[in-house]
């Protein structure tokens, strides 16, 4: 027999921002939840390429999931990894075969870094999705120039010089753009042997231009920005090859130690283990209410999912995320109160991407900025949104003393490597 | 023919407090000096378990060896490891087998964590000397409690939330003594299965009291403290045996899923590669004017030297660490000036420790100081010989932020495991 009193169990996979927005839309609803996630920690995602390039540091832009949502009563946080849905049953598994009962699943698993069938270049070109990739990308980032620092060879200087981007994207035109002036500016007094103003930074974009999701006007003063920081960048640039030595482009070889690769992304495999359909990046194509086609209680989104609004896809950005974690929580709301579902809609509020140290480009429909005006609103609104005090004011205070001096506190190389390292040559 | 007139050579190896302190008193000098470190960084190394406990982050504590030294134009900073010393041929040997030449050579290369002939043990109680070391630390102390909070079962639960720390000098000291603050109220309000006021910590030390190098009413307080901070100290105790499930005493077993260890450390293997007498820790015992016995143009200091004055050992604090390094300097200095060398002596300006959340003691010889004006003290010394403006600051925020509110910020849990975790039971 059914125990009618019982609370709704909610489980929801993944605490980024679409997961916590799920959360916190349940805040006062009569509902058990229950919030699973493989790492204790909520990344503000679009800081990461700051850690990256040393301007923050991981605990920076992190807080533990179980700190931010210490105050809601009804939600419990388990560190665990989802091994697959079993929608029939009515249960996720996860670690140990352990399996937790839910009468409504909102999958927020997120997406990683792909590289589209050629996987053997991740050793090489490693991408940006955790907090462990930045501080991969940090080390190689800071070694290559103590490895120049070392060399005797005035070739192979210039080879650990060299910095590759693939990817034209915001995280790509975002981590090319903060590398020159660090190298420049915050490094150059540090070294005795090589000049880093010799620097170069490679922008690689397989399409006719950078930044797809803005206008074409605002990308192409992104891509005048970058230039006059001194990144070269490549238009229909489709990436061969990609070694501890260099990326290849067609037939041409760009000699490089160190490559960074942003250039594509696709969906947890948890989409994948519900059998409906999904799109080239293994996203799952949801219905207008954020269901799975055929699995009403079972919800997908952020970069997990797939939403199509007027012909358009919704864009993979945080606050399309924090929209629809609210909306899936709201539709499982109205479900208890017995209230017909509402349809998604996205409503943008603007896009932002940053280009080096001092300069934007702002999209809001009708209104669009560049140059340091968008970038101060860049600022405000990413400080705004940061999780935590702690954080706020301290990622503001080193911003500040970062922007005056060009000094940076955070060039921590530790020794831990993520994969196995490049051979030499 | 010797080229009279090319200036004197210093390689200084370890980029420590006795390091730095080398390479700042040759300053001002017409010689070319060359700083070899295996990191990237200068550690704090006093606060190292504030890393280990969550409360501060390891850029917090850590900053680059060259960017600390980017105004001294005599010096070249090198990221490298020192393989071995030719002194015959008056070279180190760095990786891939490059020689450096030197006319001085300052050893300076520090310590490790030891475990006296049961390196078995490393994997279940892992030691606290790198900034890496604080990670694994803060790692296994933030993952015991998720893996408590996810445990079924009571005993489960319980072995989870102890911690036992082996070694009673002020490592464990200071280690130990943060953490039941930590667990009960900072952590506390993130769990919802478990009790983090049931967590039990148990300070392990063999010898008769704790803090052997303190005078015996001080340690006196401090185990007080610790007790009353719920800090179960087991003197006279011998731990004969660690694996994953806990740590034996003669016969006697403790439960526990997590070991950390305090109690003890070695010296530097380059200091071996010398065939100069070391004492049972590995340490050079060197001449009073801190010269390798043999070899008077390589000095050693810091943790890989052990100094002998008035019948007693120099302690191996950071203090004695940056006299030995100057004065090491000095002599060289004075080797150039063709005037006789001094002998080291060692002014104790007084030694500290603290014990949880604000208490410490301070023994300044005549002035012995207990609790919140001793903590005070420490915190106002701590805080000002930290290097570089962006940690003082930062820290100072982090630590008045985190003394009023009981949040941390800073409990990040990477994927990175040092070593091979330890199985299940």
């Amino acid at each position: 027999m059914p125990d009618t009193a019982r609370r709704p169990r909610v489980v929801i996979v993944g605490g980024g921002f679409a997961g916590l927005a799920a959360a916190k839309k349940l805040r006062r609803a009569g509902v058990d939840i229950t919030l699973i996630d493989r790492t204790n920690h909520h990344v503000f995602q679009p800081l990461l390429y700051q850690v990256a390039t040393g301007a923050l540091a991981p605990s920076d832009i992190t807080a533990p999931i179980r700190w931010i949502l210490r105050k809601q009563t009804n939600i419990t946080v388990l560190l665990a990894d989802v091994r697959r849905v079993e929608p029939a049953r009515g249960v996720v598994v996860i670690d140990e075969g352990r399996e937790l009962a839910y009468d409504y699943l909102i999958l927020a698993a997120g997406a990683r870094h792909a590289y589209f069938g050629r996987d053997d270049w991740e050793p090489y070109a490693p991408g940006l999705k955790a907090i462990e990739d930045a501080s991969e990308i940090r080390r190689r980032f800071l070694l290559a120039f103590e490895r120049a620092e070392k060399s005797e060879d005035a070739a192979e200087r210039d080879k650990y010089l060299t910095f590759v981007v693939i990817g034209g994207g915001p995280t790509g035109t975002e981590l090319s753009g903060a590398m020159p002036m660090i190298a420049r500016k915050a490094l150059g007094p540090d070294f005795r042997n090589i000049d880093t103003k010799r620097t170069k930074v490679i922008l690689i974009e397989g399409g006719p231009r950078l930044l797809p999701s803005f206008p074409p006007e605002l990308a192409e003063r992104a891509q005048r920005d970058l230039e006059a920081l001194g990144v070269e960048v490549r238009l229909n640039s489709l990436v061969t090859g990609v070694d501890s030595t260099g990326v290849w482009i067609g037939k041409e070889r760009i000699a490089a130690r160190t490559a960074f690769w942003a250039a594509g992304n696709i969906a947890s495999p948890l989409a994948k283990s519900l059998g409906a359909p999904l799109d080239r990046a293994g996203r799952l194509i949801v219905e207008p209410d954020l269901s799975v086609p055929g699995h009403p209680k079972i919800f997908a989104v952020g970069d997990l999912a797939i939403v199509e609004q007027d012909g358009r896809t919704v864009p993979g950005v945080c606050p399309a995320a924090n929209q629809e974690g609210a909306a899936a929580a709201e539709n499982i709301l109205r479900d208890i109160r017995r209230q017909p579902r509402r349809n998604f809609r996205y409503r943008n509020k603007g896009d932002l991407a940053v280009i080096g140290r001092s300069h934007a480009i702002a999209d809001f429909g009708k209104v669009r900025l560049a140059g340091r005006i968008a970038w101060l609103l860049w600022l405000f609104v990413h400080i705004m949104y940061l999780v935590g005090f702690r954080n706020r004011i301290s990622v503001l205070l080193q911003w500040t003393y970062a922007y005056l001096t060009y000094q940076r506190g955070v060039r921590l190389i530790t020794d831990v490597e993520r994969y196995k390292p490049p051979g030499p040559g």
